[in-house]
């Protein structure tokens, strides 16, 4: 019997969306293939891999919300869940294109689909209470007090400049399609899932309901690989290691090799920002206490050795 | 060995939007949940089904048009084959969440998961030399007179007012994640697919791309049927029977039971129109004939009785 490795790889926004791009679709769908071609290497060398997929959705979400925004007084706009669900089939669909042309190029027979994908918050998370997650158009202070009033948004000065909607970004506690997605993976499917990190929902009454609010990706990726007892959480993102000091570019060390405590020592003393490596870093520490082998964090470009252990920080249990 | 009987049950816009209403979340939320009610009876009295689940999209596809045009000087503007990939999500969260809640209601023991679907056509097909599909919202003659130049859009007057684009609806020729559909199939999973006709793509020098395009819900459904060798064609809408004379109250009659060369001759002899009932009966004579068992064309609200033979009409080779 073959016990195949099974590895959750978390693409950041960077795959689908350079800092420099305004969201066209031919960028994107330029991007879509340049990393399909990164994860196809991952396949092609590694064939026995049960490779699972998730996604960020930022500059989607974003675009999406401003679409609802200026359509306003014509079409209903949607709620965040929707607009989540939209960006699962938005990207996907690049993906899963990209993916599969690629796979065919290299005569890899396998197959790749997207699946609309909820994940379960709690309601009395306290998230709720102090949103933090900046989302959507940006506002005057004033147009800004009326939406509070109107919608009862809750929104704040964003520090890049004007007002902006902020949305709790809750703990993600169950996968709706979780048992799809294991069926999928022992099939040999490669399943691209909780996009977004998943689209919102409460679980009350014996019943799913969407909720309004944004799950970090990386957080749900990790709530994913323990729940498919994957060995391996591999985070892909546009820089080669986790550093301490990273801002400080003469100074800032790369970890290569790093266990589960020495880890969490530096993330408790804050040594990695909140808006882009801290929840990389959680999602690492919460999938290796649950039990989970190693998790990585690297380069996509990468993507290949930091799956060989050659590239990218190593943290073990 | 039991042999499962298989069924595609394709959805109608009425599914999730009623013609009174705007398109507000909380009522297309309703409408799912009540769709989710007519689907479950099929299960629940049925449980050996096989069920596949397919839906319209035109309504939400509508929407997110007009969103992309309101934005488009924040947001670059999508494609039509991302649109459709959006409302796949949109539709299919909201049909899956309503249907899995429904399921645990009843003891029933089935997931249901939807399925990011492409949908091949050609590009030599006829369609793309006079498309015939309105999309999207009304502009002035002077406003469509510079879009057609800008984006090189064909715009034609609406007889409902106004001049609007004009999209081709080219035949479909293959389900590009078929084998993935068939395996959840296999596995007693229901699959919610081929939304809005499926993600229009072409296949060319070995690669899928997308494609401007509309593909028929109906004639997806089809072929998903023939693909998947089903038993069963179901088409449920808002009317009780396919008619003959149906504008005609007085006199128009239902057709209960009849034969794929009975229906030929009417749908040759033009009884039923391109917009509602045609493409219906084109896509169950076209299944027919690929060897299809029976197709039926019924009432939503009457998804069991018509799944039983009771309502709807029946169609056979």
């Amino acid at each position: 019997m073959v016990i195949n490795v099974r590895v959750v790889v978390a693409l950041g926004g960077n795959a689908l969306l350079q800092k420099n791009q305004k969201g066209m679709y031919t960028d994107q769908l330029e991007n879509a293939r340049r990393t399909a071609k990164f994860l196809a290497d991952i396949i092609e060398n590694e064939p026995e891999l049960e490779l699972v997929i998730t996604h960020g959705n930022g500059p989607q979400a974003g675009a999406i919300a401003i679409q609802n925004d200026a359509a306003k007084d014509i079409v209903p706009p949607m709620p965040l869940d929707v607009i989540n669900a939209e960006t699962q089939a938005l990207i996907g669909y690049m993906l899963q294109q990209s993916l599969k042309n690629e796979f065919a190029r290299r005569g890899l027979k396998r197959e790749v689909v997207t699946i609309v994908t909820q994940v379960v918050v709690r309601r009395n998370d306290p998230a709720f209470q102090n949103p933090t997650k900046f989302i959507g158009p940006y506002y005057t202070e004033e147009e800004a007090k009326r939406l509070m009033k109107e919608k009862g948004w809750i929104m704040k000065p964003d520090p890049r400049g004007g007002w902006r909607r902020v949305v709790p970004s809750p703990e993600p506690i169950d996968v709706v399609e979780k048992e799809v997605i294991m069926k999928l993976l022992e099939l040999g499917i490669v399943p691209i899932t909780v996009g977004g990190g998943g689209i919102p929902v409460v679980f009350e009454n014996g019943c799913f309901e969407g909720i309004e609010a944004v799950i970090d990706k990386d957080l749900a990726s990790s709530l994913l690989a323990r729940i498919l007892r994957a060995d391996l959480l591999v985070i892909l993102t546009d820089v080669d290691y986790v550093y301490l000091d990273f801002e400080n570019n003469a100074k800032r060390i790369p970890l290569r090799e790093i266990t589960l405590n020495e880890i969490k020592q530096y993330y408790d003393a804050g040594h990695f920002p909140a808006g882009s490596m801290g929840p990389k870093v959680l999602a690492a520490i919460k999938f290796l206490e649950a039990g989970g082998r190693e998790a990585r964090i690297g380069h996509l470009e990468q993507a290949l050795n930091v799956i060989k252990g050659l590239s990218g920080t190593r943290i073990k249990p």
